[in-house]
């Protein structure tokens, strides 16, 4: 069943392999992203991005049609949490699939703050992360989501465990 | 149609009303708790309640199963603004419908932290929150979550615009 | 004697005077400014720059030569909170000496977040704000540091009261 | 000359001589903390606590006399940080003076955010801070600041790089 296919890490894969197949499991096999529809648009070791579309269930005001803080929220710490998986797989030497698995496989958010600078009004929210600090235990990404339109709705930093 | 069915503030309500009426809309009318499944446990002005129960699918990380980070996010925004919107009730002289209304649409999250203390593993996680800040423009609220057994998850801060 | 002096807000003053006077006031009349050696190079509703000078006496490590992260917090925050009161003035219609008075007297500081990137070495830190949220009631500003060869010593996000 | 002596980490010192010793230098040796007049009053790996008395110096208000928030955050960050030099030597087995230079001199500040809750009036400050996230890598201080009549004047959280 598709449901318990699981995803590979192959021998003898580049960098570039890597991140794709990084961006596939943050596609494709978490299940809370499907859940609320998060794409992942593109992944490299200086950005990441993602999407998400709005739609009427993830809305977080029974009065006005805007996005639960918490869609903001969680499209912000994986779109940061996929830049810090980047960012060590681009600073890891050995590729074997054990080293790639036990580095990445340490990667947590230690904390997140979110700042909300507009409603989240819109029928598409972009988010984009960079690493502002890296190191070997932990790592600082900033983040920033906007609309369609252009408009900045929130901005976001976190700091991740990386090794 | 039941999805059509708005919940209405009624004249001559007690603060008490209010806080079951707002409890209600928290628990049935946010289209955003419904699809992750927050509960609302109960509220008044010195502490809100909420909780989740852990599902497939809104796992976070594709290796262990534990909650998306995003979900912590969600569940502990939720918990400290309906305690923001109690606190905003307790405060008014004026329980007019028009009033009530007013107030509570102003209720926005300025700014959200979360610290992650341990992976969110376990079948039920309950979040609470008390206000630490209340004024007549911000009030701010401290969050805690943990799981079904007591392990503390994770804390949180969030600075809300109440008036 | 000089320190009962008092600067005065007149009557008639342009946004570029009020703006000249709260640079004044930054500079020379806030004590704890004078005595961690804080100067303010330029203000204005877009961005505020200020300043300081290692000194031995702002070292916060008795073995490494580094910026204690206190001054950091400190030059930050002051920084930020100088963006905001320029945004107030930029803001106001009514240039009264009274309503100045009165709405910079509201000014506070609600929430400040530092991630420190680097540790704090150097002869002179240089940090600027600007603001990314405005509203009457809170504004929201993100600053940097960086020494004089231009390295990145910390980020730093705050929420202030301004209404 | 009394200000190049050092401290000096003896050999055969138990935990409770370490920590005597982290006391003194917190308390002594660091420039910063003498400048504004912090003092250390207790540490042990569960709590830690520092004070600071008012002085017209660390004003941070032309108008009314209360604390520069950047002293609010420099005391909060000074405690949780002792906090977290008082849980690395608890944590530690070999307490060779190498060992224990070789972990205290990692130790840094990653990310601090305060919450001022009330303006810091008073002729005292007290700090204190516990350790909400101990590991290998990094740990989290949960700090709080109130006046000497109890009035909770400030809350802290601080990521901290311990290993």
């Amino acid at each position: 069943m598709k449901h318990t296919q699981t995803i590979m890490i192959k021998d003898n894969m580049t960098k570039e392999d890597v991140l794709k197949f990084i961006k596939e499991m943050y596609q494709h096999h978490l299940s809370f992203h499907r859940l609320i529809g998060i794409q992942v648009n593109s992944i490299n070791p200086e950005r990441a991005e993602m999407q998400i579309k709005m739609r009427s269930d993830l809305v977080g005001n029974p009065i006005f049609q805007i996005l639960h803080g918490g869609v903001t929220a969680s499209l912000l710490d994986s779109t940061g949490g996929m830049a810090a998986a980047a960012n060590i797989i681009n600073r890891l030497d050995d590729l074997s699939p054990e080293n790639i698995q036990r580095n990445l496989s340490k990667l947590g958010t230690i904390d997140l703050r979110i700042d909300y600078l507009r409603p989240g009004r819109g029928d598409l929210f972009i988010a984009s992360a960079r690493i502002i600090r890296q190191g070997n235990k932990v790592a600082v990404a900033r983040m920033e989501m906007h609309n369609g339109k252009g408009d900045e709705i929130a901005l976001g930093t976190a700091t991740y465990l990386v090794g």
